[in-house]
Parts: C-alpha cells; structure tokens; sequence
C-alpha cells in the first residue's frame, strides 16, 4: 500500500487549545498514534507560528491556528480552558466532527450546576442532553453513540476510577471522604504568583476546602453508577512535584458487607482492563508518570477501608485518557498510541 | 555578676542523640537558650568526636560522650532512638534529672500497646504510671509535677493540636478521619534506599495504611481531653519535601452543634497561646519551618468541618517542642530560645 | 532606663520595598535587631495595609507607605526593583538618612555601563561618584564615611568573596571562569511563566550565557583590589531550589605561586570574620540558608585552583548582608541581628 | 510467519545487572524493542525472582539469574557495578556473545590509570587492547567491528558530544574547563546517607572537585579525535533533581579562529544524527529526560566559547545511549526502541 493511499485511512484529528499542558501532551501522544493522523492544530495565544516553536520539546510542524476547521477533522479533541469549547463544540458537531472535550464544559449534566461552580452561564446548554461523560472502565454511559464526550477532571478520574466499583456494589455507605494531593501543573501554564517554584518547594498547601469545582462531577458520576446518593466530601492539597495525584479515599463498609467482597468487586470489575493495575499497597505517584495507569490499593484500618489511588494528572488526567476515550469509542486497539511503562526512578 | 556565677544560674541541660536529626536540633536551640547552658551531649554512633564535627553546620564544639551523667543535668532530653531511652531513664531520674523523652517509650500508658505497636516489651513498664505525656497548649495532665515528660509524636502533634478543642468542647462525633503528609525528615538520617532523593522526588507515598504508630498516641491524648471515646482513622502520606506535615482531620458536628461554637472553643481554648496561629484558611506548611508554630484553620464543607493543620515535623514535632515543654515545665519564659518567623520562601 | 528613653536610642530604619522577598527578609530581620527600631516600609504595590497583611509569615504590623519620609529615619534600606532607588536617593540623602541599597542602582561607577547593562539612563548619575559598594569583609573603600552604600548582587557577593583575597594577592592570573548555581527566588515574586514550579523542578537551566548583569560589578570589585586586570567569564544556571548559590571559580596560580601561599592568603585576609567559614572541601549550599555565612573551599586540580562559594542568595546576598553592612557602617556589633545557624536538614 | 518463527529471527540479549538503576533501564528498552528479544536478566543481589516483583513499575517476568548465559544471548549488555563485568566479559565472549558494557571496566586503555582511579587491579587487562570505546555520532573507532563495546560515563557523555567536534576542528586551544550538574540518580540505588532527600533537597554540592574518574575518559577520548593534547579541567555537583545533566564547557578560540567556523563544524559533523538538537541556546535539561537526545548550544561570552550540554544521565548517559550503540553495531534503524520526546512539564 503506497504511503499516501495508507494515510488516507487513517482519522483525521484536531487538537484545539494545543499549546498547554494538557492540549500539547495530546499533541505529541497522536504525532505518535499509528491509526492517527494529525491534521489541524490551534491556539488562542500563539495563531500564526508552528508548534514545535511555541511548546518546549514539541516535534508538531503543523502551524497553531486560531480555530479548527470542523469539516477537515474526523475527530476533534479540546483542552481549551473552560467555556470554550462550549462556545465552539456546536460548530464542530454541524460539520460532522465527533468531539472529545477535556475541559469541564460538558461533564455536569445540570446547567444550573455549571453556573453555580464557574460563575457564568453555560454558553450552549441544550447540548449537555447528549453530551457523556466518559469513564472508559466503568462506561456507564456506553460510549459507543455518543458524538459530544468530556472528560472527567484530573481529581474526578482518580476518584472515581476508586470509588466506582465500591458504589456500583452497594458494599459502602454513602458517605466518602477524599484527601487529594496533587502536582502543580494542574495549574496549567497561565498559572499566577503562588504558582512560583519559589513559594511552592517546601511546602504542602491544602485549597478549596470549603468546595472545588470537581466535587460535583464525583457526585455525579459515582451516583450514575448506582441507585444510592454518594455524599463526597473532597479537599485537595498542592504538593511540591510537578506530575501526579493521589486520592486517599476513606469509606465505610456497610453492616454484612466484608473487605473481600469489596476486593472481588473490583477484580471482577477491572478485569481485562489494561490501565488499571490492582495492588497490594499503595505505589509512588510516580509509577503513573507518563502514562495511562490507575494504580489503585484496597485495605482496612479499624472501622474503615481506605482505596489509594495514582494517576498522572496530566496523563490518565487528561491527555493519554483522551486518546484512551478516542481508541474506546472509535473501536480500536485499547493501548494503541499509549504506554503503561513510567520512568523510574 | 561574674560569668562563672552567671553561668551556675544558667539550667544545665544534656541531650542525649545528639547526632539524629531531632536531637541535633534541640542542640542547636539550647546553644542559644538564654536561660540554658548545655553540659553534655551524646552519641551511640560516634562518642569522643566533637559534636561540630559530626553534624552539619553544627556549632557545639562539646565532645560527644556515649552516654549522659544523669548527676551532671538538671534536665536532661533524649532523641535517642525508640526502646533506648526507656533503658536510660530510671538512671537519669534517680541521679535527680527531669526527663523530655523526644521518643515513643513513655508514650502509651499501656505496656501491651507499647509491645503491640514497637515489637518489643517495654524496657521499663513500671516508669509508664509516672509519666505525662505533654500538651503544653492543652494541659490535660500537669506537666508542674512531672519528672518524667514525654513528647507526642510528631504526627499525634499535629492531630491533638488539630483536634484537641473539637473533642474537649463535646461539639464533634468520636469519629474522625486523619489525612497527613509528612516532609522526608521524619525518617531520620539512618533511613533506607526508600528514602533516597531520587526515589522520593516528583512523587507521593500513602503507607502504614493498615495502621501507623501514632495513631493509639492520638487516640489516647484526645480521649484524655473528653469523656467520649474518640476513634481516629489515620493514614500519612511521604511528601517530597524535607520538613513538615499537614495533618487534614475531617470531623463531623454533633447534632444541634454550630461552626461558629466550635471556632469558638478554639479561639477561647487557644487564647494567649504564642505558637497556635488561628488562621482564615490553610497556609503553606512552610510557614512553620524552623519554627515551633502550629497553624490551625477551621472550615466547613457539606456536612464536614475539616480542620487543617501545619507543623514542622523536626520544630514543633520535636526539637523546638521538646524546648517548650522545658520552659513550660521550669516557668520559663513560653518563647524561651524559641522563633515564630519562617523564611519565606 | 525607662523603655521610652531606650527606644530612643535606637537606630530609627525604614525600608523601601519591603513586600518582595529582599524587602521582606530585611524587615523581619530588623524587627528582631537589638539596636534598631523599625519605623516606616514601603511598598509601591499595596500601600496602605498592614504589612503582616501582605507578607507570607510577617510579623510587622506597621502600615505600607507609598513612600518613606527620609527625615524620619537615621537609615534607609532599599530594596526597590532596579531604577527605583536611583530616583529616591537624593531625596533621602538630603532629607539626612544614611542609605543602603539592595537593587543596582549605585553599584557600577560608570553610568555608561549602567546604561549598556540595564538598558535606561542612570536616573541620578551625579551620586555616582560619591557611591560606595560594600564589600563588608575586604572594604578597599572604607565603609566609614559613606552615606550611600550599595550592596553587591547576589551572584557579585559570592563571586567577590570567593576570588577576592587571590585577586588582591596577585598570585593568580587575570583570567577567571566562574560557573554559578542559583535557586530560583533569585528572580523575585513577580517572575514570569518561567519561574513556575511546573517548569523548573527537575531540571537545570544556563542562561544569560552571553552576559550577565552581575558580570561587570565582579570585574569592577575585584579589580578595586588589585592593580591587575582581571576578567571573568560568567555563567549562571537555575536549579530547582528555593534559596542559594554556590560560585564554582576556576583560576590558575600564577608561575612561581603556590597553592599554599593563596590559601595562606584567605586565611590571613578574613581572620576574625564571623560569617567567613573556610572549610576544606564544599559544603552542601543550604548549610547558609538563612544565615549570612558564606562557605569557602579552596582546592586544586590539575594545573587550577578551584574555589567554591556557598551563600544564600536572599540571606548573605540581599537582606542578611545588609544589616551586615549597616552593623559595620555604624559600628554595631558585627552578628547584631544576625545567625550563624542554618536548619539541617 | 508462525509467532516461533518471527521471535527467532529477532536479536537475543540479555542484561547483566538489571535491577539497578541503568539496568532497569535497558531492560525496560528492550522488552519493547522491535528487533530484540529479551531473553535472560541477571542480578547478584536479588536472583531467582522475576524482574517485575523487583523493579518498579518493570513489567518484565523473566526470572533473575544469578549470570547470564553468553551462548545463549547474541549480545549482553552489562549494567554491573565497575569491576564485575570485567570479570565476565571474556566467558560472554568466548561463548558468542556481543558484549557492550555499561560501567567503566573497558573505557581507560590503560590499565595502570584503572588503577588509579578505581583502586584495584584491572580483572583481565588483556582485553583492554581489543575494546573500543563507543562514540556512537563521532566514531573515531569503528564500532563496526567491535566485539566488546564500552559505553563512556554519564559525565563523559555530555563533555565528548559537547566538545568533541571543537577538538576534532582544531578551532580551540586545548584547556577547557567543564562544570557538570548532574542528577542523583547517577548515585544508584545503594546510595548511602548522603543522597537522602532529607539532605539533599534545597541544595547544591560540588564534589569530587581534586578529580573525577570521568576526567580520564574525558580527555582519553577527546584526544582520540585530534593530534592536539586536550586537558579538562571537571567538577561536578549534585543538584537536586533526580534525572539529568548538564555539562558547560568553557573554551577558548585559537587564535584566527571564528565563532561561526566552529559552529560549522557542530553542523557538518552532527548532519544527520537525530539525537543531537544544536539549538540557539540552552534548554531546560528535562527536555532530555527520558530520551536518548543530547541538547548543544554554542555562545561566546567575551574571550570564550561556552558549550552547554544537556542529556539524561540514566537515558543518554546509560541506558538509552546502550540501545543506540546495539543500533549502530549491528546495523539496526538509529531510532530503533528510542525515543526523542520529552515529557513536558
């Protein structure tokens, strides 16, 4: 087959909002993506020069433009920054793009909600009916029809990647405390003074004690797997590293229920899933880094079971899991264009 | 008045490890105490060397002897490691010297639980009676009389600090969840290749899930504050950092129970304390390094208050600690040879 | 004496950008120094609030002033952005404050290379003249009289004392190669996306590769002490660290000179200097953390002399140096205010 | 073609030492290598277990022998500390075997210098005439007909690439002085107390500033590549980060020589490399972790040339550089199982 004939089969995708951490992390994993072929990417900031001179590492040729050309791309995967691609995705959707959302425009199904936790009006609420949100294991929602997906964020990935086989079992009370530590470069690139390296080596600084917008799509999605109303209560905490997350999630089993039915859950759950790694303890954050895994630990203290998980929070949370949602939905090889293995040390 | 007379009014004080990271500490802080001299210092790992040649930016130019003159002290504090200064006190107390155990061995009142958590029999079970275990903010047992004083660890000092009002006042439910993350440091200098820098770095570690050390010391500090009985679920996380922890402790209010009453019995609880810093919210835990400062912040969230705190493991967990109960015990000045400022950054 | 009468004794200082981390570092500094009240700060940024307010961890409660009133206050340190000071000088000068300045300002003497290096006209060229740079330990111009001092950068400061004595002993040749690593709060709290934790921590970074500011202040200092004409070649590097600098300098003995008469050399020019530690090899930088020492090492290697410099950039290179610089000035104890001790780990 | 038949026609290799830091390294390269089967490991400290129950995050179930097998691997790449292999090297060669060496048993030609700086006899001097040391862009010694390859040191890596076509061009004068960064992960992973987190965060340290064993190689090999007698002048500090080095080079022109000429030769003699980026300035060393990528830049800074290099110490400097060397012996695609793309941040 000559080269050209063989391109032609391969998807056409987009990459919007390219050029920060999440979007340039996309960006690189499809260059590399053997069924991908990457045709358009763009850029707010930086319109006009090619990517691998705005992005520290960047081997894309492609010239950032200002917006992406719905009609020239199978599919379409955005990490603009939240409520833009609510103002795009409409557009894209017309000219016959699936879309695959990595900001938190489409993740809560109430409109309402959104303008509670990001103060301002969803910019095109009647396309949250048919938006899904995906959770490639657990995929509630199967993802297989849907044309508008998002993404769960950073911290609701690792939580409910977590907590999601103890709900759907109906093994744990309702009421789940999640500690979070987290890497700044969920930050992103646009990031302010407290973001220095300065003001953050040395330190660990618990934030949004009171509420953080990805509470209420841990809600969401937990209760989407199960006729129970989980209550979660969620503080994150920014720690001096750059990459990783670990949610440490305290729930109580439920009268009858035992700590080897729970495990059983989740074995059977996870069960041929490549990128989720069930172990007898909790792993280094740093065994994500890079990657797609979930590394999720299940044990007992007292009166308590306490679930650990890691992800990369710009890997599984975001950019690998947008290609692992890419692969699931458009039926390919689940792995193909990521990889499991993390640098270590 | 003439040095040498000025000096026979001066506390003669021993540390014993004076080499580890907590007893090096306590050295550097009594070289400049006002109200100390510092007699004698020693080392299991290195007697007949000068403590400056030894330890890092050390300034204590006494020779290290392997074992401490109990008859040469007025006071003497031991960071030896845990089950060494349980062999060592009846010899310092009955040579007539107040001992600050920095250490576990006098911790727990229970020999059992002593045996249960540290794998040995206790070395001297009939000294348990007679000791206190010191909360120099909370008081619940005197430390006036007592000749044999006991630090809690530096978690439990964060978490009795954290936690200590709420259970005292009656106002929260005896069942609180515990997230903390300590800097490195708290495993001492003899720590294995799991402690190396580049094992640690870019990367956060949940371990002693299962149960950890300090969690009894908690338990039984806060039960002795309140008639409830308190259960404490507890799981630290290492952090890459040297120095700190920040101990997150979700409580929930009793019924009929305010915030504002329980801001309340800590502010009123607190009053006059120059190491507690009531804040707004959390603040780096930076801000307490080096120093014996512990910043507390009060918040709700749904039907939880989470109660943050900051500490520095190696100050207020140990050294600058082990200075203010000294003062505290003698009525010395509270700030003795002790600093509230922190570098920043 | 009654406290009024004592108060009255004591220095009245002001600082001017006391909210960036020199300022800040000397404030807190100047509270806790024996023999000086602090009576005014200011800041161009957040005039009008309570300087504990603003600053992470302060404990100034005086009011932010726009400006500082020179005739209320024997002395004037500056920590003001490069420029600023220059405009102010005069005013304070004339007003009859003595004053110290962190920034640029007042340390090339030739307003031509002020202008090439920092890329706008001096503001006040005429104070030039009448300018001294202090170099507290060699003081070629003695501090004693002058009522402007400004002190050298931070680069300068470990540079100068690292080459300083060989340069003014005329045993090495002119030719200087310095290599510096500096942590990251060099570039101060309103650094830019490039000084985020995300971007530096893992990582090392040379720049200004082809001439660095400091550059010219070095040849300047150095060539004050010698009638040779020495030039250094210099290149800075940013590592993921908060505070600190470590100056390798690489220098080659003249003919006939020996590696012990340059020793001999060091050891006889900072006799008696507290806060020059000549040690045998090089120490880990944070043992000057916070403190004013700067650590020194003298070593050869084939056919050059390798001298390593060790000093905390805000500490011995901004804040602690300048209350170095005004103990000396005024003939205060020369530790008044001042510590030796660096936490460690 | 069967499964069976494919897999023999792929290269057997196997690695010595596989559970350190390097070997890890080149096992992890190999498992997904398309020209290679992995076919045996080995580790001295921990034999009999499979690699994956040893290593983190390895995913590689062969079980660890206590020594390979030469007649049943094609090739062996040896990661064992310095002198091991030089033990084994003539059996792995007498059985068939390709053997490329990691560590530094057959880098010095002369075994009186071995002895020198690795303070022992050299196990089987013999073999040191028939061993080439590996420069895989330079290649002064064919690798072509190489059986026993010996990889240059981390240091050395960094200070060839970096100088190698200045001394190769004759443009420079022969006295160069190189400052090295480097990571602590080139410690390993039996490092001892000194490469602690605890007393390595927040630091710099010089080291080994009377001499480095990498210097030997260093100026064995930049020598090899011009009639002119090269002299190094190396320090290298610790930094605390866990990958990477960067080595800057401080040259002098000769005299009628030009900047641009010596920039022509880094173009003409890394045409065509894909592992060399000569870019306009220094890049932040983490663009290399992971890689096999070496970062140059070139600039002068008055009367010098400065060269910085930047490259992962365990990736370039190890394990990535072992695979390029198999590449290249055998004839492989360069890139075969090595990537140029950096995580970013």
């Amino acid at each position: 087959m000559s080269e050209v004939a063989e391109s032609r089969l391969k998807l056409r995708v987009g990459v919007a909002g390219a050029t920060g951490y999440a979007g340039a992390g996309v960006t690189g994993l499809l260059l590399r993506h053997p069924e991908v072929e990457l045709v358009q990417v763009s850029s707010r900031s930086q319109p006009g020069r090619p990517h691998s001179e705005t992005y520290p590492g960047s081997e894309c040729d492609l010239v950032l433009r200002e917006e992406l050309d719905g009609s020239a791309c199978d599919v379409i995967i955005s990490a603009l920054p939240v409520g833009q691609s609510g103002r795009r995705a409409r557009g894209w959707l017309d000219a016959g793009a699936l879309v695959i959302d990595i900001a938190a425009d489409f993740r809560l199904r109430d409109p309402g909600s959104f303008r509670q936790w990001y103060g301002e009006q969803h910019p095109d609420p009647e396309l949250l009916a048919g938006a899904v949100l995906a959770l490639p294991e657990l995929d509630p929602e199967p993802l297989a029809a849907a044309q508008l997906l998002a993404l769960p964020g950073c911290f609701s990935t690792a939580v409910i990647l977590a907590c999601g086989p103890a709900c759907s079992s109906g093994l744990v009370e309702p009421d789940i405390v999640v500690d979070a530590k987290t890497g700044t470069s969920g930050a992103g690139r646009t990031a302010g003074a407290g973001y220095l390296f300065s003001e953050l080596d040395g330190s660990v600084l618990p934030y949004g004690v009171s509420g953080h917008r990805h509470q209420p799509e841990m809600e969401q999605a937990l209760n989407s797997l199960s006729p129970d109303r989980y209550q979660v209560t969620f503080v994150p905490h920014l720690v001096p590293m750059t990459r990783g997350i670990v949610a440490t999630c305290y729930l109580k089993l439920r009268e009858h229920a035992s700590i080897s039915a729970l495990r059983d859950a989740y074995s059977s759950g996870y069960l041929g899933k490549p990128f989720i790694s069930l172990d007898d303890g909790p792993k280094p954050s740093k065994l994500a880094t890079g990657t797609n895994l979930c590394h999720l630990s299940i044990q007992e203290q007292g009166n308590r079971v306490v679930i650990c998980a890691a992800i990369d929070n710009l890997g599984r949370g975001a950019a690998t899991q947008a290609v692992q949602v890419l692969n699931q939905r458009l039926g390919l090889a689940p792995a193909a264009g990521l990889t499991r293995e993390a640098l270590w040390p």
